[in-house]
């Protein structure tokens, strides 16, 4: 019983390296699909965005929260940064190649999830 | 009704409604992309699980905050739960048709990320 239990443990474990706490690729995991990195991932896909208008795209985020949110997915390589030296400096914010590539599967998931909440398929 | 500024919500809305504060999809979305949701969700995809199995398979998470995660996957009619009379009783969780729909997306997404940052495509 305990031998048996602690095979399926490890099965469970397995198919993911990333489940561990030390392995790299969890921190990204974390950025991308943390409060409020959806959000932002999701606003970009359509078109590059100015700081103010992300802010007005995703309801609730604080200035706070979206500069540091932004901070982590720039470090992480999925959003591109660029000053424009304005005064007052314009900052534009867009999607990596990797951003894009990640991109993707966030708005099927995102899609499913209201096609599945939709009025029309409730009740 | 304070017209204009529900006018104001409602353009900032476009593409997506979710975006708002009160739409119901935007709680799901959260709890899928929650810290832990997403963990739970792919540790799923692979087989049903007892609790105990999925704390071991998530390293890192408290039994608390393991137990808060299913508890709104379950609310949300992503990950159902079934308890065996057992003494002590035997819980399992596993997902449900939605959490399916939901967990092809998370999957590839997670795929993604990790591809992206296999050591064989870094440097």
């Amino acid at each position: 019983m305990t031998g048996s239990a602690q095979h399926t443990r490890a099965e469970a474990a397995e198919p993911y390296e990333v489940f561990h706490t030390d392995c790299p690729a969890r921190d990204v995991v974390d950025h991308v699909t943390s409060r409020w990195g959806v959000w932002v991932l999701i606003s970009l896909r359509n078109k590059d965005l100015r700081f103010f208008e992300l802010r007005e795209s995703i309801r609730g985020i604080s200035e706070k929260m979206l500069a540091q949110t932004l901070r982590a997915l720039v470090q992480d390589g999925l959003v591109w940064r660029e000053v424009e030296p304005t005064t007052p400096p314009q900052v534009t914010y867009g999607l990596t190649e990797f951003g894009r590539d990640i991109g993707e599967p966030l708005s099927e998931l995102f899609d499913r999830i209201t096609q599945r909440l939709s009025p029309s398929n409730a009740g």
